[in-house]
């Protein structure tokens, strides 16, 4: 009676006990990169130093940073390439694809385990296996050979039945659970998809909602393998890396969420939040400056063809400059091959490079004020590149139909899209893959361009600590204010040095100076509630522990930001008293004594300078968390486990 | 016993005479812009404001800034969108092209006069048109009706004998005129292609030869209109458009330089000028790590169908990244058609958009240090976007052949090449142009998002100017160096104060803040050669104007730089004696007194703090030039005209 999670995770259990709430290791059999998080879990890699990569099949694709406005890109890029070839790890070039789209197509198996650094990897989830996004330090340490570490989640079932209309996809599906559920409904859940009508939905189809299930702020999503598994396999060439798998019959689930694919119409996510979703019906008739299709989340074969089969004899309105970013180098040149591509041209779109592209905010920001709908995952403000412009998600027909409308269209009941299908097969090659080589194994030198920078190891606890309040913040701080993402950033990921001068710069400017500056003590945050929401970028953990951020004391913390905080070995304090928040004002000194040992007991009391009673903090750590943070985080630990 | 050159000039002629030397002015038939120079045109032509444009046709291109890593690009191609409806000017959308290829593809008719806002407009010499680049203001005052004036230039007659061999290509044809008279050995000279030769090469290669002609410095370069014209217009079904032109047989030239194709072997561009040309079989076995094709120089379908015949059944080298930017989206499409783009796809190539991509630095900047081969017109410094990085320019065959062996490889008597044939017919659509429409001339609103802001207009020349030498500089200054081009900038050329920050920063860091804080003096910048070689920004006289600069002297100008100069009210001095350029150290203290006066006799001399006798400058000027200089340039000129 278990369900698909269960066994999976059964499959793969290493540590801790299954359940709900509690810390479990798994083992991990696959992982991937991308380019703007790989290059720091390659360095964490290197200063592991394995002779080799662990794991079944590990992978190092290059999408994100693809632009090249300057050498910083290209740089990381060989940096990958080289570490690839060193740890013997699949390189896919920039130009291959999406990551997760071309993970699907060639690597993934139903029933594995994978981990990838980057928060889209539950699109492994559409073909049956469990698939998590994480930070580089954990995708480092599975690679070599370390199980990872995740809440036990509860398993909630999304039942589908019936069938979808005329002109309704995949993706109305679970922009309809992100309405149902918001963007905050599924931390530590699975979304574990059963029912008559999963056999209605091919794999690009299935992947489309395991992808977009990772707005939900979940674990990740899941579909049983079954025929139609077998069937997308078969068309790579891969039907020997097939299994059938499901959740019992008599399965239990935390809680059950009944979707009616027949009811379901075209939806639309305003702005700014995937969540923000209402009938496409509703804003029929919004003039749009641009339309973009591609991502992740949208650019199969099929989302691809039900493009062409409404670009095909029209042309794109003149008001609206509609960009189309293929998924992977596979679909574009079966697109090529099937005049589908030539279509697209014909109907004047442009055609960008296979890659995340305006996903990500690379390129292709919309004009000021502008109005873009987008096949893509994430409309978070300011995105796009530009902070002034709406942007709305919706389905590759939605998307098509609007572009040669100019105004958003709703394309409920076109018949247009029936009849298109996923290709019996796919010409395979592997040319712009590097694999592992045995002679390169442990035999390359790294390629370390002159932006390319040691990534920082966080310090023991010491039994006394100085430190001093570097800045008092309020409730909510995310990760943005904390490590800043935009186009002019993003090359920079692989230099903590320059993008700690821009650490918590959104919130407190002079921050990073201020830190600069102390001596003979060192910096602490305190901030209010919810302290590192947002994404799992372990760059907002990296860049305070390089400007010597000892501890953050606050009324809560975001899960996942606390756990980077941990693998740093910065500590996550919390006031045992919240009205203590106004007593540790910026420049405040502070004595932590006897520190690890109060670390054990979870109750930390510190002296603060000018106040005539200890301050009461509290510090929630399981063992292996205590362990990691006393040692100064995870780079740390496996560094002096090696140096015995 | 004409030269064609003198043909077509004097059937434009309306002002002058046509002596080599002689300031003339012509009528002119055709504009094209681009994006990039395109805003700062479009604003001089609303200052100018006629009711609509008067020549026979006027297309604005959008083929530069289409990253858009923030809005300020769309919000520019709005505005040009916005402009071209108002004055009723053919727009040409992003992802239709670049503007040359374009324009000879859709638009370009012999016989005709065409100015352009790019510097490779001379493109449309390879069906005899007199095609010249210009500033934007020159292209708005001809869009407005004015005539265009040029010194007459002396023709250059280049005679091509035999046939070129197997693996050599039209681009080697014009690396050997490079070659033998350098980037500066063409100003105020046509460079006009006759001989037998001539016919053994289609309008795609004589375009290629007329594009980069622009590398001389020339005025412009043209071939005549013969069968081979007639067949490649009608391939894009305007035979209507074609008439026979030829120079007469008994044509005088000043100067012939005789080419016998069958002597000529591939060549290569070193760093980090086009004229630094050696054999390719010199620099065989330099390792590259990046290969790029296409830009306005060679892009056709010819040298991508040959591009391809090399890629088929081959595979891009794993240290390479190759990257194609089509040169027109109906290129691109029947590339698509032939099968041509999955060749492409298949050997790893990474296929950019239809623009000019990497050739003008928006991205794909290499490696830092690294070596980079491309197809295209231009390898200053720094104009990669990769200030270390070792960029080569060669034919497409080159570029093809480098990009599977990983090293510089010659490919001198490949036989893969032959019998590869521009296309009968091209399918026509204008699905990315706007075409004018009456209803929209004269009652469009201009769009200006906030990144656009007013062009700089120039001051009339003062009786006693009071300058100071703001900056010192060497041979060969480009406006690469003036106005610097590359991805993080050419978003701002609708911005002439925030680019101004960046004017002459690759030459001297500290020149904008020299210039803003001079106080009482007027900045006065000195150059050695050439000064202003490159591209025919006028942003590379408009950023000086902003910062107060009131003249350059320097040892010599490039043509359309000193136009731009004049044009905007900043005196072009030359040295009566070279050596002079030593006496005037950075610093130096000027006194230009009766200025005007002195102007008009040719002659200028200026009193130097420090010096016992007056420096002796020249300043070499058509009359019409002389009262536009003394007004404070054409804007100023045209502005207070309508004042009267």
């Amino acid at each position: 009676m278990a369900t698909l999670t269960e066994k999976i995770i059964a499959a793969h259990l290493v540590d801790g006990e299954m359940v709900p709430g509690n810390e479990i290791g798994l083992k991990i059999d696959q992982t991937l990169t991308q380019d703007s998080t790989g290059t720091m879990a390659y360095l964490e890699l290197e200063a592991m130093d394995p002779p080799r990569v662990r794991t079944e099949r590990s992978v190092a694709y290059i999408d994100h940073n693809m632009l090249q406005s300057g050498p910083e890109n290209f740089d990381d890029h060989l940096f990958i390439q080289s570490a690839a070839a060193d740890y013997g790890i699949w390189l896919s070039k920039a130009g291959n694809g999406i990551c997760h789209q071309v993970h699907l197509e060639n690597f993934g198996i139903p029933g594995k385990t994978l981990i990838g650094s980057d928060s889209h990897t539950p699109t492994g989830g559409g073909i049956g296996m469990i698939a998590i996004g994480a930070g580089g330090v954990d995708v480092a340490a599975a690679m070599a050979g370390r199980p990872y570490y995740i809440t036990m989640p509860e398993v909630i079932e999304v039942r589908l039945t019936g069938r979808l209309s005329a002109g309704v996809a995949a993706k109305d599906i679970i922009l309809e659970v992100l309405r149902r559920e918001s963007v905050k409904g599924g931390v530590n859940k699975v979304y574990e998809y059963t029912g008559d009508g999963v056999q209605t939905l091919t794999v690009p189809e299935r992947a489309t909602i395991t992808n977009m299930g990772a707005e939900l702020g979940a674990t990740t999503s899941i579909f049983p393998s079954d025929d139609l598994t077998r069937t997308y396999l078969a068309s790579f060439g891969r039907e020997d890396d097939w299994q059938a798998l499901a959740a019992d019959p008599d399965a239990q689930y935390a809680k059950t969420i009944e979707i009616n694919l027949n009811d379901l119409r075209p939806l639309l996510a305003c702005p700014h939040s995937p969540d923000a979703v209402v009938p496409v019906a509703d804003k029929a008739g919004l003039k749009v400056n641009q339309v973009a299709i591609g991502s992740c989340t949208n650019s199969s074969y099929v989302d691809l063809a039900k493009v062409a089969a409404v670009l095909k004899g029209n042309r794109v309105n003149p008001n609206v400059s509609l960009v189309i970013s293929p998924g992977s180098r596979q679909i574009l040149k079966r697109l090529a091959d099937d005049g589908l591509l030539s279509i697209f041209i014909e109907a004047g779109a442009r055609i960008l490079e296979c890659g995340c592209g305006p996903c990500i905010g690379m390129g292709q920001a919309p004009n000021t004020d502008g109005v873009s709908l987008r096949s893509f995952n994430r409309n978070f403000y300011a995105r796009s590149g530009t902070a002034s412009a709406d942007v709305y998600l919706a389905s590759p027909e939605t998307c098509a139909m609007t572009a040669i409308h100019g105004v958003v269209t709703d394309p409920y009941g076109e018949e247009k899209f029936q009849g298109i299908q996923h290709p019996e097969a796919f010409q395979i090659d592997h040319n712009l893959f590097i694999p592992p080589s045995e002679e390169a194994i442990g035999q390359t030198d790294l390629v370390k361009g002159p932006n390319i920078k040691d990534c920082p190891v966080g310090q023991p606890v010491p039994e006394t600590l100085e430190g001093q309040v570097a800045t008092h913040l309020e409730d909510n701080i995310t990760t943005d204010h904390i490590a800043p993402s935009n186009a002019k950033l993003l090359p920079f990921r692989s230099n903590v040095p320059y993008l700690s001068n821009f650490c918590l710069t959104p919130a407190d400017p002079d921050f990073p100076e201020k830190c600069k500056a102390m001596t003979g003590a060192a910096p602490v945050v305190v901030a209010g509630e919810n302290y590192g929401q947002g994404s799992s970028r372990e760059h907002a953990a990296l860049c305070p522990l390089y400007l010597g951020v000892r501890a953050v004391i606050a009324k809560s913390f975001a899960r996942i930001h606390k756990a980077n905080l941990i693998n740093n070995g910065i500590l996550p304090l919390t006031f045992a008293d919240p009205a203590d928040y106004d007593l540790v004002k910026e420049g405040a000194k502070l004595t932590f004594k006897n520190l690890p040992a109060q670390i054990k007991t979870g109750q930390v009391d510190v002296e603060v300078e000018g106040l005539d009673r200890p301050l009461s903090l509290k510090i929630d750590l399981g063992s292996r968390q205590e362990d990691l943070l006393l040692a100064g985080g995870l780079l740390a630990t496996i560094k002096a486990e090696q140096e015995k």
